[in-house]
């Protein structure tokens, strides 16, 4: 048995333990993991320090960097995520459904842990404490596997967390991290079927792509989001130009920020200058379509747009943009470019409104908002494990209940079919 | 762009309509199958006869021979199978949260459909019209891939429903079949994550671990189950007798059937005689540990049973048995040798039955009943399109909720964040 198949069998053992855990077992381990990263937050700076070196050396940029730094104020904020999670409501025990069958049988379909849940994670360390408290809270066991780049603070703050996990008399097993980051062991790991329940990357599309092309674990798919603000013939253009600033600048390398705004030819005269002028604050790029050019012809900073560029997820200062001539085609460009994250409208007319919201086939579909608002804490569910684009299980923004499952659980006297 | 791909995009552009479909318009359509099915019995007759001779002449065994053929009396049955679908509640549009958040977004969690749907299965015809009647219910357009053994009435009855589609209004495309057969077909199928939301694969354990191991899309498994009865140190015997008698007789060839009996010791030697001599009436041979040998030492049709038993999904009138401690090594046994499926304990026992209820980690957990009830029509969901054996979107027997996704849909007043 290999190391990471032994690490597969503490896992499942453990989730059988954690299954029935009750919640002020899980609360008191995870308040004692949050005291217990406070308490070593010294060790955590210093194995952080281990991965900033190695980063430094290896000349990564200053945006990843700062992902992977890790400071006081940080491992306090990671310690009070964890509290947070602690105070969310325990998905596990509900009875969802439960009704009585003409024969007697008492049939209750009843919320239960997935049992073991793997993550393959990019470069923040922080992740490590987030996606371990919700798996905890949610009754599940949780194998990581996080970015080379990070090793050293995901050893240290796993190591804390298991002791941590021992102390308040729960299986240390609750909680590991794949130590070897090679791709080799990744893929392994997405096929260690009979260990694992689900398993949840989260990173770029290309980290995507290798899990459901690899994997034969059940997959979640989280987080790519070419996601499309369409202005309609009617919007109010002072309105969409506040969306659209807000999609495209407030975070750009997040998942919910527009990537391409297509606008209706009515409203193309008018918004394209006034939100073209906005984003200049941000120095925002512009990739337009012929039409796009001509409407904005001596602006700086507008170049012609690529087929390939509304494919693309940019996670920058970069807008593609396109003038249509209907909320179908916007509808039509959509479904051919888009991600199945989250689009929004910004319209004053009620059959454009319902059109759009009834044809577009993604995760979350607004009308006169910021796609932005597509996360866990923005709809109330507090922390999230990230955002679902695919339709089986979870779509859009998962918390604690989509990393549970049901049983079903039947109450006879003798009944016989 | 090969025929498949293109049966891909047909699917998906019959998906987009048939997402915002009407009930009215999708029961429309189901009612004009059933009756074209009825119409034209004697085609569907006539091309059944093709398969029939030819899986005679391949040396088909009776049992398949039997699934395979249709009568004018299944094909009635058939056609009233799609009508009682058209009876059921649409799940379409139900909107299962809504809320409005602090800053006035008012969001809404609409049931949707999940998309196109490939369903691979094996030899019966019917299955057919039951899956295709269930996926337009729910908005979903199918591509079916069935047996080889059944090709030609398959393409029958595909041809009379995307007739029936088109003359009630709605894209012929909405139902389709892979004409091919070939297991190359089929994995392509298993790939074609750009045209197929889901994949649900019906039938033995060795297509559903090919599909598995292959697909890209994702996958519902179902059907494989290797279910348990165990009978505590309190039981009722007389209740035991019934419930294993049914679970194991009453149906063997289907998925909740009973494969092993596990006995508490203090129980076997009232239960074991009582239970093999009415297994008898049927024939069941039985295949036990040594402790069970010892008890019934001259009973003819037991023979001690191998490790592999215990893993068997025996699908016929073979029951392994195994006389075990406790209830706890009765969870032991099935953690380590089940399939997930259904699993019963027979008791009067208050603490035993708690036990066996929380510890057991299958779809569906009975306290003193039969297997057998593991079933969309005996859960009162109506007909089903299988049972889900993985925990991922869904688990036990599967309805026309199980066939939706849902979407967010947010309405704002200009909202950023």
């Amino acid at each position: 048995m290999t190391t990471l198949e032994l690490m597969g069998v503490m896992a499942k053992n453990a989730a059988a333990v954690l299954r029935n855990a009750s919640t002020n077992q899980k609360n008191a381990a995870l308040e004692k993991i949050a005291s217990s990263l406070i308490e070593n937050c010294d060790k955590i700076l210093a194995a952080n320090e281990k991965d900033i070196t190695a980063a430094k050396e290896q000349g990564i940029g200053t945006a990843l960097l700062d992902r992977l730094t890790l400071t006081k104020e940080r491992v306090h904020a990671m310690a009070k995520g964890v509290v947070e999670v602690a105070a969310l409501k325990d998905p596990v025990g509900e009875v969802a459904e439960g009704f009585t069958r003409p024969n007697g049988l008492k049939i209750q379909k009843v919320r239960v842990p997935l049992g073991v849940i793997a993550i393959i994670y990019e470069a923040r360390p922080n992740v490590t404490a987030d996606a371990a408290a919700l798996c905890l809270k949610s009754g599940n066991a949780v194998i990581l596997r996080g970015g080379k780049e990070a090793i050293n603070s995901n050893i240290c703050i796993t190591k804390i967390m298991r002791d941590a996990l021992e102390s308040a008399g729960l299986p240390r097993d609750c909680v590991a991290i794949v130590e070897d980051t090679s791709r080799e062991t990744a893929n392994r790991l997405m096929r260690m079927k009979e260990y694992i329940d689900v398993l949840i990357p989260r990173g770029g599309a290309g980290l995507i792509k290798a899990v459901t092309e690899n994997s034969t674990v059940p997959v979640i798919e989280t987080g790519v989001g070419n996601c499309h603000v369409y202005i309609d013939a009617t919007a109010d253009i002072d309105m969409a130009k506040e969306i659209v600033f807000n999609a495209k600048t407030s975070r750009p390398s997040v998942c919910n920020a527009c990537e391409t705004l297509l606008v209706h030819k009515d409203s193309a005269e008018k918004a394209l200058p006034a939100i073209v002028a906005k984003l200049k604050e941000k120095n925002v790029e512009i990739r337009g379509c012929k039409r796009t050019l001509e409407i904005l012809k001596g602006v700086p900073g507008v170049t012609e747009a690529t087929e390939e560029d509304y494919y693309t997820e940019f996670l920058g200062y970069i807008l593609a943009v396109k003038v249509v001539d209907s909320v179908k085609d916007a509808v039509l460009h959509i479904s051919q470019y888009g991600s199945g994250h989250s689009e929004a409208i910004i319209t004053k007319d009620y059959n454009s409104a319902n059109y759009f919201v009834s044809t577009i086939d993604s995760a979350a579909v607004y009308v006169n908002a910021s796609t932005r608002f597509t996360d866990g804490g923005e709809f109330g569910y507090g922390a999230e494990i990230g955002i679902s684009t695919q339709k089986l299980h979870a779509r859009g923004p998962m918390g604690l209940n989509e990393l549970t499952t049901f049983k079903y659980i039947i109450y006879g006297s003798g009944q016989v079919r």
